[in-house]
């Protein structure tokens, strides 16, 4: 019923707008005793920043502070059971820049749509419907992660750009990227450098594009930023280590709840379970050994095995006259893998911690 | 909270196992005075039926009556405001068909997820993950239709297979069947049509693909059947007629609530919003004139353009061996067309009330 | 957001009109595994009708079978995790009685309420403000109550009236009252007993009213249906056996929960959380030894003392005019007594549940 | 679901502990447009803290800024329909003043519950179940308050002491108190009001007891705190121009919602609908003229008659040992009163959006 509120058991309420005071989110749900650490989170907040991964030319070149601050719900580094508030604020908030007749000119925004539907425009560049809003995302899925760090086998989810425009990484590259980016040693030792240049195994490739042409396509999205160009792509992401039993068979499959938690992202267009299903014969799609058509989720519901999706991406809907000054990415991709990261995080937090209730814990002998 | 709920405002409460006495449905928030139609639910229920789409040879033989029976929420063929209870028996549960050993080897089947979950399985033919669940989103969704019927104007909720097995509608073929579909008078035609036998203009086409290839795709089918083979495929869907403004800008954007209804049902493996948009370039994603792309939503919200989604759906997982005796579909994209556009009711009827308490209605002046 | 609803995690949604084709619940959310004791079911539909407990001629002479009949999520008398349908039949369904003029005389009666609501009233009864509509609480008590069995520790329920009109039990009485029904052996003499008639220790009081005056009061409640006359009263409950920690802090406080719980049973007019405390001073209410007066809350959470609270009815509404025909009861607290106790089990199911999330469950040393 | 969240439709996400950075709250489903008048959200806050209804004695010296900073949801001086998260931060946390051996002595607190139920104690002044958390209340009260000013008639929603500790008010004096409080020029006064010292009526009645009495109450509450007493008592509040039809038929009553919002304040006891009705026989109750037994709700639905309805509170837990430190009242009734007029406003405003859906709003003729 709440329209900025996401989950059922690990809840985020997300409030508000790009170029309005403050961001921030609320997580109601969280376990007591999960230990907070505050550099993994800001780790998270960073990967979410433009230039952290290397490409700092074809982002926005808004440089926002981004300093979370928790106002509640965490108490000596754990979580309290109470409810976490964390704020950033706005520091960089030049609503000027899209003030004016510009505004209405955006192809592809939401403006009129949001006129139509509150009775007003925020001029203030988008104002909920903005990506800053994403901050709040990061936050929430940075703590479900935390959270999921608690359990005896920790998900791991990993995520990386499979098309930037017409670029598309090879099965062969994107197989290799998955089978080192989900070795514990990756992750490792991503989380324990220190120089803060590289947060995880994808954020060593521009654009999060895990190919020996990610210079190629970095080149591309500058050239792209330089003209008002823009394009579309594809992210993958996988998840290993989850255990079987996940979702709920009917209308909380897990992968409906993916599927509303990745649209729910701006610029989505698309979801895709699994390795592509819908041209093979069942023969084929049954056949042994190679199960990832299945994308680790049978009748709704985890089989333990590596979760697989894809999500797409339109185009980034302001381009050149708007650009110049509205700041926007040629490409959303890069920057949209930590809030996917998040949002899965958010979906698998929710799902455990509702598992919990499926059968009586003190069962009759 | 709910895993058996769909919906925030207009919502149902879906019950029971294939093959336990009865499934049913019970929605809550229909608002008082809704006129029903009981012509138009057993209908859609006919829809969702085998062999009414002439094609009974390629579905599953099962026989089943599926008369709803209404027990409470309506009187004088009016909604009360009170919960609607709908009630389907089950006449022929053979259960012992799905009896013994070949249950653990149905290929791709939910039944070892089911056991991790709940610490059984219901050995009578899938309980709650069979497509038999699908009636109480049928009987929801002709709800929600009768619902949206009093409308100042009513969406028009239309769809067609684009895919089955390697077979794909081409683009003409497509664009003739919605321009066709969405005409008033096709929908008329069909609804006063009294012999039964076409209840929809896409149901006048074998397996719902509307191509003059239509008899090839259904003999296609039923070799497919004959020798334990199965398909996946897609369908299109597309509404016409839905005012701009519905939808939630964060998290309960209407695609992202699309997406989760779509993936809700079985077998569904992918939900693709607007024309094929990740390797446009933002220039010709935005050219003017054609704004198919968009899928009728900007920011979250309807545009007031029509709605243009995808959905995919992997084979069907009960092949050859279980097939002779669980008796299913060899591809489920036929048959899955009447609970699709069930469902898209459902998210449109949900949105419509939502957006009542967008904005104060009693603006001063 | 569901107005049918009841619960956040062990959930039931109640349908029917009290004079239509059937009433029944829905229940979501309870835990496979829980042994369904189809006896217990009974005895407490057995214990919400009239004459049961050796008052017949108090009560309402409607004579309802009320079978119940369980439509899913029952396999071989366990829960299967999936939604629990139940459905009773309404056999002695004669809305004829309610029709006519006399409907909008009675007093104090919602069908004004109900038709600025909804813009009808339903002449049959009542509809849902009916008490009938309890069926599907005691319905879902019962199967709360199933599963508080599987705990540790089971939580014993129990209540009694403690004033019907003037007639008041005396503290002496009431604190023997309780001592005795919370006796282990009292509940297993009740649950034993194959005859019927009794079928738990308050049941053998005329009226519920645990006095040696307890047939005065039942001769009182005669006379005041032979003259058409009404009685409030009250209702005190207590549960032993709760384990500490269960309610949330701030909006779902287990007294929050509790009193939104009965005050959602008709005719109610107040709750009160322990010893009467308003006109005591900090030092007295507070003096050790004696802690009723918390009724085992503090700050919304359960200490593992005995819960305690009372529940106010006021005078039925329907009193001689319309009685002849509606055949309504002159004091509806020894019928709503299993209702509390199921609202109760109902509140206590979905905290227990619901407390399994305060904390993580894997913690590290 | 969220054990911080409260509406169904306007809702409220409050967080925040007593001594921690701050304490908030996130306000969802407020609809666009709604004129934000800040002095009158200032008032709530101010009339909430001690001190402004001229008897600053009696009450906590804790002295708050409570300066709200409205961080999203709302521009140019008009609700958005965005989340509007409003903070206030902690200025004065002396937690260190509960820190040591006292804490777990405090008689009648939550702590041990607590413990139990997350495994620790919050050390800083009982952290959530602190009476400070109702700032999240009031603000959100206030919002509610603001949106029900844009209806065409204003709920008016008043409040009083009707008992602290054995004083009582005289029917009398009640009655008076509501008839003169319920005047619209008495209201309008009160908030035209540029000194600040009254912005109620009952706001000039020392412990807001609007008795002539009133100052004799005033030194039995400085004559308590001086000794370490404490005291309970009741409030009572009436509702004027509530529109009939709002509450929902079965779990969603108007009376039920009222109880759960009203016990959910820390401290209250019981809940009470209407004039004393559990000894009134049925002729008495139901007789025509005087219809405030009714309490403004039949079957759960608001008649467009005044409700009424009567809170409770226990003595307040922390005296003498503890309060020199811990700074607490001797009665918290008085401080409460705006607390549970919020509580009011947002169940009003709950059910006005919720009541928007009751029926179809384009009927046919």
């Amino acid at each position: 019923m709440s329209a900025n509120s996401f989950g059922q058991n690990f809840k985020i309420h997300s409030f508000g707008e790009s170029h309005g005071p403050a961001l921030g989110v609320v997580i109601d749900g969280c376990p007591a005793g999960v230990p907070v650490n505050l550099e993994f989170l800001n780790l998270q907040l960073q990967r979410r920043r433009p230039g952290t991964w290397d490409t700092r030319q074809v982002v926005s070149p808004r440089q926002e502070a981004d300093v979370p601050e928790i106002l509640s719900g965490v108490y000596e580094r754990k979580t309290l059971g109470t409810p976490i508030a964390v704020l950033v604020r706005n520091q960089d908030a030049r609503s000027q820049d899209y003030l004016g007749e510009n505004v209405i000119q955006r192809k592809g925004h939401a403006d009129q749509a949001w006129l139509d539907k509150f009775g007003h425009v925020d001029p203030r560049g988008g104002g909920r419907s903005s990506g800053r809003e994403t901050l709040a995302r990061v936050i929430g899925g940075a703590f479900a992660s935390l959270f999921l760090k608690t359990l005896p086998v920790e998900p791991q989810i990993r995520a990386c750009a499979i098309q930037i425009g017409e670029e598309k990484l090879t099965d062969q590259e994107k197989i290799e990227f998955f089978e080192k980016a989900l070795m514990p040693e990756k992750t490792e030792m991503a989380r324990n450098n220190q120089s803060g240049a590289i947060s995880n195994f994808v954020d060593s490739y521009s654009a999060r594009f895990p190919s020996l042409r990610h210079q190629e396509v970095r080149e591309l999205l500058q050239a792209a930023q330089a003209k008002g160009e823009s394009f579309g792509g594809r992210v993958e992401l996988r998840v290993r280590g989850l255990r079987p039993g996940l979702g709920q068979p009917v209308f909380h499959k897990l992968k409906s709840d993916l599927a509303m938690a990745m649209l729910s992202v701006g610029a989505t267009s698309s979801f895709e379970l699994g390795e592509s299903a819908t041209e093979l014969s069942g023969t084929e799609f049954h056949a042994g050994g190679n199960r990832t058509q299945y994308g680790g989720i049978l009748g709704g519901i985890s089989t333990g095995e590596d979760l697989i999706f894809r999500v797409g991406f339109k185009p980034t809907s302001s381009i050149l006259d708007v650009a110049k000054k509205g700041r926007h990415d040629p490409c959303i991709v890069p920057r949209a893998i930590p809030v996917l990261e998040a949002m899965t995080a958010l979906v698998l937090a929710d799902h455990e911690l509702w598992s919990r209730r499926d059968r009586i814990p003190h069962q009759s002998t």
